[in-house]
């Protein structure tokens, strides 16, 4: 162990204890984490990795929103089973060149995410790596026992939904990408700025939709869930897969921010194609039992301030089909 | 998500599935796994990560050993708190040029070390990196409610007790990297080479002390326990500055392997430094009271097959001493 890894941790261990309840029996600092679980819950465990240059790119990701989204992507999946987080283990692998500014900017936008949603911090691993920078975020949660939603129980009949506009957070990146290639900002009219804004924050700070994930579970309003954070066509297609159904899209009723199409216009893409292919949007995509579509859209509406967007149905069959074409596992690659 | 990438997680699923049993409510493919935890226990939660040409050294790390490895590391942390480990989590970034009979092989080695103690890999991540292989395994495991061993219980009169022979994982490494340096393998006499194998094999392929830390917690025969992972001077002062008290080690003690010592004087270096200040040993390190030695020596005993070290005695104080000197935090870096 490097000495600076032993300050890193007994910074992280000091930020983390404010978060830390009667649940942590013993919390950043010993061999383990030991946690006290209520009887009569399951307990949920997500773990993403997110590389330097592969899932992030500092040339245009601030520390800040870097910590945001590695807690951010992780209670995606925590959302997506319907579940609530309670317990975070970071690894860090730190490349040199990384302030101690960087660092503890990192931790407090990660500390943004978690603690208004009382996840504490308990654990993890620091250490040096040579040339990238590697954030390990596990998470784990909590659901009622049998009351989680899973990928493979799409039935034909149901109704796929989603919660959020699509491709705006491929849109976002890809924005990013263009003004890095050319080195400065992009010189656009009034409305291309906002939109790009709007697009860029889509990529480098996405919502997670714990309360949304948690209520269709909780009211059993859904057969499947995922969240979007591959694409439609990839994340679509693990429910097909292995629920052994068939998803059919309507093109007409994806959606699509406006956003988006001024973006892709100017970026010379298909909104539709983008909003298919494009990942890490981290809306929720489910679908429900036509017998239930009132009350989740009342619920879901409720929740999101707006009515969800009802994308297709799932039919007997296998792919995931759009305008006659399976589009399954298209898409998005965590490769710049 | 790559296509490779799908690839390695269906692979890594097929492999992982015939480890699960009921506990496992959903295990890899979906956002989360979910664990069904008995009541009465509490969770131990650890996390590790190894990354390329800081931890290990693929000149002559095989993937099989290092998959045994990273397995490793973390049952030993399980076993400090003495655990039972169960679910594990594996994240996984490949780099470019390591090949699918790299990957298959150090998952082979992985489940080698799992399987036996009926450990279930349950999730994980798997992301391509750009430059640096990395390897974070995430070990949940439980323990009877209030009984896990800490660090922070160590109590003055204790005595302070080792599991096997120190400095013996330092000397593998050292000697794997004078190999490496000289581009071949070092001409040495017979007991030299035998020595060698030794030490590399403890560099390479730790055991984790599972039953040893089980039974020292279980029969309540420890106040405080660690795994020597950085070195004694480091892991005992951890014990000491969370317990608030002083470790006066006996340099005479210090169990030094006959291996250790050859080698040592081989490459020219101080075998009780080496003992105090080499890491991943992997040994368990704990403090006894006195009245329970006598039961914990014969239990340890029972287990090890040997009986386990004296090495020194809990005192009002701070700091880890040794003929006079505070070796605190002394030793170990995870840098090449």
């Amino acid at each position: 162990m490097a000495l600076h890894e032993l300050h890193l941790i007994e910074y992280i261990a000091k930020q983390a204890a404010s978060t830390c309840d009667s649940s942590v029996i013993m919390g950043i600092g010993d061999d383990c984490a030991v946690l006290q679980l209520n009887q009569d819950k399951e307990l949920l465990v997500t773990t993403d990795t997110l590389i330097e240059a592969i899932h992030f790119d500092l040339a245009y990701f601030d520390s800040f929103s870097l910590g945001r989204k590695a807690a951010a992507v992780n209670l995606s999946d925590i959302a997506a089973m319907g579940g609530t987080p309670r317990w975070a283990f970071l690894n860090l692998a730190v490349r040199p060149g990384l302030s101690k500014d960087f660092l503890s900017t990192f931790l407090t936008g990660l500390f943004a995410e978690l603690r208004p949603l009382g996840v504490q911090l308990v654990g993890g691993d620091t250490v040096s790596s040579l040339k990238e920078l590697s954030i390990t975020l596990t998470l784990l949660g909590e659901a009622n026992r049998h009351c989680h939603l899973t990928r493979r129980e799409a039935r034909p009949g149901d109704l796929i939904y989603c919660s959020g506009t699509l491709g705006d957070a491929a849109c976002g990146l890809y924005w990013l990408q263009a003004q890095k290639m050319q080195k400065k900002r992009l010189n656009m009219p009034q409305n291309l700025h906002f939109a790009a804004k709007k697009a860029i924050k889509r990529h480098l700070t996405p919502i997670p939709r714990l309360a949304l994930g948690k209520a269709l579970a909780e009211d059993r309003l859904a057969n499947a869930c995922i969240d979007s954070s591959d694409g439609l066509a990839t994340d679509l297609a693990h429910i097909c897969s292995q629920s052994g159904v068939m998803a059919q899209l309507d093109a007409k009723a994806i959606p699509i921010s406006r956003a988006s199409r001024l973006l892709c216009r100017a970026l010379r893409l298909s909104p539709l194609k983008t909003a298919l292919t494009g990942g890490e949007d981290f809306e929720l995509i489910w679908t429900t039992p036509p017998q239930n579509e009132g009350q989740m859209r009342r619920t879901a509406a409720a929740i999101l301030g707006h009515t969800p967007y009802k994308i297709g149905r799932i039919l007997q069959g296998k792919g995931v089909w759009i305008a006659g074409k399976d589009i399954s596992y298209h898409g998005f690659e965590h490769i710049f």
